[in-house]
């Protein structure tokens, strides 16, 4: 069992603990992580089981409460620096999609975040709309890849048109604020709770 | 198979469609209400997959985002009328319970929610601190329940000290107001983001 470098860390920088405790841990726990923090609390090695920041990610943190507080969200964007973070551009672009989510409702950043079961369902509905219509199957599966982009611009933040000017899509507006900054952005997660709902 | 009229009624307030319309559904997918839904959107008579709210859930949603804009908090407290929820008093109590999670970073609301493997893993960790101590079971049960309800008094919302003052739990106060009131009241949910980390 050879320990890398990056395991060791990896650890250390989740653990707080010393290298060498790390490297010892990581062996004994054949190179399970989280076994080895198990084994570092053991130790008392470890005082809390806090992670540390990925000190790379910068950004804002922001929030939108619809009036009546009946529908709000958070939202983490991140971009490369806190210089960056502070702009009134970023920080523009930040209120503009949690609004966004407030007001539309997405349900993941990127199409890339829905669940594959989730899609698969949508095809087969879509599929058993057509049912009994004898379209050929190269039709009835075309008419699915449409429903389902529609789909995705319904339910995912980057693809939605944007409710301030629907010509563009969110994913657009994003990397025009990143190209004139010149810093990568990415929406990292948002959560929209509507009250008395899932 | 019996479908009743409580399923019908609950397929009715997710779909909008007909009272027959979910009848048959219901028959056709043997009580399997995801399957029902499903069939209802085959056949379109369900527009979107929106489902109903909770018609009896009042409150409110509302957000904290400490200055800097790198820790955010977003909460849902429920209580049981829209005129409770717009007092100052109520009002007061959700932004404080805001605060509270950004400063002290609860993970759950009540120990319920606390996975069962996280609790075991804990008593692992707990009684792994004292091997080889020669303690007595009984002992060492003591203890680790001890460190179990610390453990929870950091990571439960309701069973954490109050940060405005450290003599109530959170969950003391929460009870306050709803004494006060004569309306339960049920923190709902929160979610809480701090830049860069998961």
């Amino acid at each position: 069992m050879t320990i890398t470098a990056e395991q060791v860390k990896d650890l250390r920088d989740r653990t707080g603990a010393g290298m060498m405790e790390c490297k010892k841990a990581l062996a004994e726990a054949a190179g399970d992580v989280e076994k080895a923090i198990d084994l570092l609390r053991k130790a008392g090695l470890q005082k809390a089981e806090k992670r540390a920041g990925r000190a790379a990610d910068q950004g804002l943190v922001e929030a939108y409460i619809h009036p009546g507080n009946r529908v709000g969200v958070l939202i983490e964007v991140n971009c490369e620096t806190d210089f960056v973070a502070r702009t009134p551009e970023f920080q523009e672009l930040v209120r503009n999609l949690a609004m966004q989510v407030a007001a539309l409702g997405a349900e993941y950043v990127s199409r890339s975040d829905v669940p594959a079961e989730r899609v698969a369902r949508e095809r087969q509905v879509y599929a058993g709309q057509m049912e009994g219509q004898k379209k050929p199957p190269a039709i009835v599966e075309k008419i699915v890849e449409g429903k389902l982009e529609k789909f995705y611009g319904e339910v995912c933040l980057l693809d939605q048109p944007y409710m301030r000017d629907d010509t563009v899509k969110v994913g657009d507006l994003v990397n025009g604020v990143s190209g004139r900054t010149g810093e990568k952005m990415v929406v990292r997660r948002f959560v929209r709770f509507r009250l008395g709902q899932e």
